[in-house]
């Protein structure tokens, strides 16, 4: 039995990222870029106008002085003449400015009669005149490679005049469920059996994280037809299993696999839920084998395959964020497996986090885990604590999964 | 102008949520239930094993007793006997309890010898075994109307038997950019012109919200053009312009749609960015129209489109979540307008928030707001602050958009 952290290491290390593919940027959000992206075009491209108003030579604009207009220049229709002495362009916002004005007349701050304009307060050489470049240079980086594309970024890339972007293959996740006992909802469900969930649940969280699963059918406790669904693990990322990896007799996976050139690494992780947990790879493909129990593969897809996804979507493949919170009730002290506590939360009026772990912590009960807010961490013989006392914590509400 | 609050209180009045549609569970990740939605089935189904090992009477299961194993049921394979005094049965994680049996001898505790077994423990009545419908019982609520399933949701809703879902109608948003002086990237940009980037950066945005974004051709500053482009609101859940909405003689929207239906509601709000806003009713369309600043636009998106899209999605519509921070240099006071500063924002080690306001927060400047990681909030009249005050921040490094 290795620890929680050595075992999250094995299953990251062998990862590597996906190739790279093109998109539209219309479909690039959430994307990860796989290469630099740098502005194809200066912006703004010459200097430009922030306000509505007239273009003039700031020397020109004193309170009371009267300027010719000679010209309307509105965003996109410069005014290719050089401005003279005396002389007043209408301009908008976005407007480039013209040859020899080097100062804006706010319109509020304009009196404007016919062909001729006032200044009703002086103006100031510079203000309001976005210079050219002021955003960014052509050449200039507008996003690195490995970043996931939000919006704001994908704004910056279409003003940056891209088209398309390199990003990342998202990751194939092959999810195989397995058990005599499951049928998929709303199939026959055999005697004394319940519907799966697990691999929809598994499918869900993936595609949250950024990647594409498969769903394979239900594979029943046998060896020939594990046997032959693991061949679906051709071409994936990533195969990930769930039941059958608990030491007893009918745990078929592991040994059904090994027919298909399954290489095992380790197959129990000193954590909880989770405990037994086959990691190896499948030929080429990585393997995950997780428990049966529906809570230790959400909080096993939390803390293993959310890594995971990412760093096979060219992102680092970070733990999930960990945050501290006060107890709201004492905990008892934790053996030797780290714990995964699911648990309610609370802000308090100053912002500190509450949390308080549910009474039951049953890992076949998705309803406490669907209801919890976060997962308290436990390491490793963490003695027992006080309410009051602080602790890390997961946030589950925040983690958009 | 009336205040942002206001704006923001009418904008979310008239929204309604979108009708329901059927979906598989499969891809109901996301999305809003529309029913509430209960258990099927009671889970477990019947009193089951939590572990692999052997059934048994209380009673029998002293240390260095001898015990008849009489039979085997997997999981999936309930035994429908009756166990009687002395007898054993061999079962599994998820078996069903067999009648007469109210204890589990564990795998690691038991000396199996051909047909009989031995405990090495004494067993405890009860222990080991989930009782039928201890994670939920038929009929149980098993999420509410109203909600955003994630993925533990799925995975309760298969458990519950559940293959279809009923959510809300993803909202239909139509967007339009205006402007002569704007090309969507990769096409010809006109003399002077740039980039178009408030089209693709707000479909980003809607569909990071859970929206379904219909991107329009940009829209030339023309009266007749804007007019027929306009006509694509029809069947939308909302109509989103960028461009068009200050006060200059060029600003043709608001003109144009008049035209077409447009009944305002307001059309100045004092925020910063995003002074002219146009808000109205475009024939039975709610509508929306933005400066064509990107980052007013983007900023209006965060703090505006964002509950809007919630609302129509079927949830509250929340303003974004505000958390506090303390500011890493000086703010000089601000004026009549509800101020959004784009700041850097950095975790001290006792998780204290530090938010830097950038030096330069021009509403042209898109790479400073892609940079950003918090938008620092300053209500009208806020007074000057020293570096270390607290103030409210939105945080957008976390917020999924």
């Amino acid at each position: 039995m290795i620890s929680f952290d050595e075992a999250r290491a094995r299953i990251l290390a062998p990862l590597r990222p996906t190739t790279a593919e093109v998109v539209p940027l219309a479909e690039a959000w959430g994307r990860v870029t796989a290469s630099e992206l740098t502005a194809r075009l200066t912006q703004p491209p010459r200097d430009v106008s922030a306000m509505d108003g007239y273009a003039l030579r700031a020397a020109d604009g004193n309170l009371g002085a009267t300027l010719a207009v000679v010209g309307s220049a509105p965003a996109g229709h410069p005014w290719e003449g050089t401005l003279g002495a005396g002389e007043a362009l209408r301009i908008f916002t976005g407007s480039i400015m013209p040859d020899g004005a080097d100062a804006i007349l706010l319109q509020e701050d304009a009196e404007a009669t016919g062909d001729t304009v006032t200044p009703k307060e002086a103006v100031k050489p510079g203000r309001w005149i976005r210079r050219a470049g002021q955003d960014f240079a052509g050449g200039d980086v507008l996003v690195p490679a490995g970043k996931r594309l939000n919006s704001r970024d994908i704004g910056l890339l279409a003003a940056g005049n891209h088209p398309w972007v390199q990003v990342h293959r998202r990751p194939r996740l092959a999810i195989l469920a397995t058990g005599d006992e499951i049928a998929l909802p709303g199939e026959p469900i055999p005697p004394g059996g319940i519907a799966s969930s697990n691999s929809h649940a598994l499918a869900a969280l993936v595609r949250a994280c950024g990647g594409e699963p498969v769903v394979l059918p239900v594979a029943p406790d046998d060896r020939a037809t594990l046997a032959a669904v693991a061949d679906a693990a051709r071409g994936m990322d990533m195969f990930v299993s769930t039941g059958g990896a608990s030491v007893g007799e009918h745990d078929l996976v592991q040994s059904a696999l090994g027919d298909r050139g399954l290489e095992l690494d380790f197959w129990t992780v000193a954590m909880r839920p989770g405990k037994p947990l086959i990691h190896g790879r499948l030929g080429d493909v990585p393997m995950l084998g997780l428990p049966g129990n529906p809570v230790s593969v959400l909080i096993c897809g939390v803390v293993l395959l959310l890594p995971a996804i990412e760093r096979l979507s060219g992102l680092p493949g970070l733990a999930p964020p960990v945050v501290q919170a006060v107890l709201g009730a004492p905990l008892t002290a934790n053996d030797i497996r780290a714990d995964h506590l699911r648990a309610a939360l609370t802000v308090q009026a100053d912002g500190t986090l509450v949390a308080t772990a549910f009474a039951r912590q049953d890992s076949a009960m998705l309803r406490v885990l669907a209801q919890a807010d976060a997962l308290i961490l436990r390491p490793p013989h963490a003695p027992a604590l006080a309410a009051g006392a602080s602790v890390p914590i997961i946030r589950l509400d925040t983690l958009g999964l």
